[in-house]
């Protein structure tokens, strides 16, 4: 039975650690002895506490490991990548840092490492399944992904909870987009483009620019590709008045003799009110679109995901369909379904037909499923 | 010519001292030279820079007025008017203090003093109209006053521009609103009930309920009473995503070491979003309906006002609207032909047909028009 080590016990790592404990010998790290206690007592599943942003710790804990999965936060993320990699070590990766990873390539493929980065939903799945595409298609025209994590429950005013941090959330909603459109890298602003959106079983959402193409923008050729954050409608402009009014501010600014960061403080005060608070039901749901040409023809492919919390093993959405895509890549690096070396982005994986099926199988096993439409 | 003193020439003080140097020898009094400054030099006005909360100052200064005319800032209203009635001086308040002025109806008996409160255009001109309608009828059966002071350009998203002080503002969406609802006192939450009303030259306006009644709840005998203030559509939603949000809250809460009120934090973000700037053009708009009874019948009054900036001179809406009302006031006392005693709500006034006349005739020279319509 191969070893697998799960870097971090948060709100994805518990569950992807359970999952993986089916097959592997698992072992779950985390400085928090109280995040480990909160998950069961498993046959194939070892707590450790551990502080692994300490590098020796990290070390010694991964030398007798097959494959790591990194879910640490994004502040320790690159520097564990890194390490494991030194360590000539397979890794998923999850932790979603602002690194730039691609600096890693010559050292992965040097220790001839699979490093698969960014392998949850979104980026994730939608890579995996625009990579896909592209491999089917001639060439690809247009590119979409609509993705958003939301309360089952819609509460004013948000009707919002944060499926993850909430600091990366105002990041979303500040950060310039980066798109392509006619061939060109062209930036929005964070929130721009507004439109409605129908989704089954949910209702109509606000789409609206946000940062999340990543590495697709350099690694797809296609001549218009975006990305749109999903929420329940009014979202957005209550945001943008916070913006424009200055509470989104990194500006320091003079407070009662006081520096304080507008956008600190407005954190302190949202957050409580962006709590996903336990047993909270929440939401996934994605679409992915991608137009393109076959033999001369116009093809589209459209993939729909509607996933919600798992009431029964109490697990978050958000969880379930970042962390199972996760869990099954490791499966599919186990097996040797998958064997290029160096720095692997999910949309690298989608070029292989069986790599795909195994992992939306596994997924669907998991009651996370992609409806496919093609027209 | 009869001695005025004009304590504050802020943003009503300066207009009010203007017109009255045309009929009286004029004081006018401010800590702020930079103030006076702005004041133009007239035949009949002295600019005094004075220290207005040290009672000895005041006293001084208005011990060879006939009349004191006070614009003082809330925190400083309340100890002015006690130092003027002490020293027998008849006053025309504008400070609109948080503090109870009935108190000090005794006094004001007691040195034979006319000290007419709240004179303004809402509180004011609406409890003149209140109070003029009220003498006319056998009953009233519902008295409603819509009031607002708004930019004239609407600038997304707050489409608003503090006419006076930015925390008022804040309060007047915080503070509870006090209404008459069949005979009983009742509280509704502040920018509850939202309406749309339509005015003309103007469109939508939204009003929800705000705690401006005051002295209206005890004068006035009206199975049904209350006030709302005006914005255009939009505005209070956005407030009340704030409130919801724990943004207005006064309970201090620790922030990096430091206690802070998130409303004193909001505030210093809101407030320059909120600052009406030099040349900026505002209106104001009002709406008083009475309903009731005369001889058996049903008979409602309407007063229509709207007002805006007077480019000529640079005067704001809220300024004229306000200031010229006082100004009346001062006239009417000096005229002789109010003379009551004690501590006078404006509603008293509008018992007196030549008084409601004199002073509506005077807002009309100066431009401001409250449309009656009878039906």
């Amino acid at each position: 039975m191969k070893k697998v080590i799960v870097l971090g016990a948060g709100l994805v790592g518990k569950p992807m650690a359970i999952d993986l404990a089916k097959d592997f010998e698992v072992t779950v790290a985390d400085i928090s002895l109280h995040r480990l206690d909160k998950i069961p007592d498993l046959p194939n599943l070892k707590k450790k506490e551990a502080d692994l942003s300490d590098k020796n710790t990290l070390i010694q804990l991964i030398s007798d490991k097959d494959i790591v999965l990194n879910a640490l936060p994004g502040d320790l993320g690159f520097n564990a990548l890194q390490t494991v990699i030194e360590q000539g070590k397979n890794i998923i990766d999850i932790a979603f840092f602002p690194e730039e990873a691609a600096v890693l390539d010559g050292l992965a493929k040097e220790k001839n490492v699979t490093a698969i980065m960014d392998c949850g939903v979104a980026p994730g799945m939608s890579n995996i399944l625009i990579g896909y595409v592209n491999e089917k298609l001639d060439s690809i025209d247009n590119a979409v992904i609509y993705v958003g994590g939301l309360p089952k429950i819609r509460q004013w005013p948000w009707e919002y909870k944060a499926v993850f941090s909430p600091a990366d959330v105002i990041e979303e909603y500040t950060r310039p987009a980066r798109y392509v459109e006619n061939c060109q890298l062209v930036i929005r602003e964070a929130l721009s483009d507004p439109e409605y959106l129908e989704f089954d079983g949910v209702g109509t959402l606000e789409a609206f620019n946000s940062d999340g193409l990543r590495s697709l923008i350099y690694t797809i050729n296609a001549p218009n590709m975006k990305e749109k954050t999903l929420r329940f409608p009014g979202h957005i402009e209550k945001i943008a008045v916070l913006r424009a009014s200055g509470f989104f501010s990194k500006d320091p600014i003079e407070f009662n003799g006081h520096i304080i960061r507008p956008l600190d403080f407005t954190s302190k005060l949202l957050f409580p009110n962006w709590e996903l608070k336990q047993g909270e039901e929440d939401i996934t749901v994605m679409r992915v679109e991608v137009e393109g040409q076959k033999d001369g023809k116009k093809i589209s492919y459209r993939y729909d995901l509607y996933d919600s919390y798992d009431v029964r093993t109490k697990t978050h959405s958000m969880a379930r369909t970042t962390g199972y895509t996760a869990t099954m890549a490791v499966r599919m690096l186990a097996k040797g379904l998958f064997s290029e070396k160096g720095l692997i982005y999910p949309e690298f994986i989608g070029k292989h037909n069986k790599c795909v099926s195994f992992i939306l199988d596994g997924l669907k096993e998991r009651g996370i499923e992609y409806k496919e439409t093609i027209s």
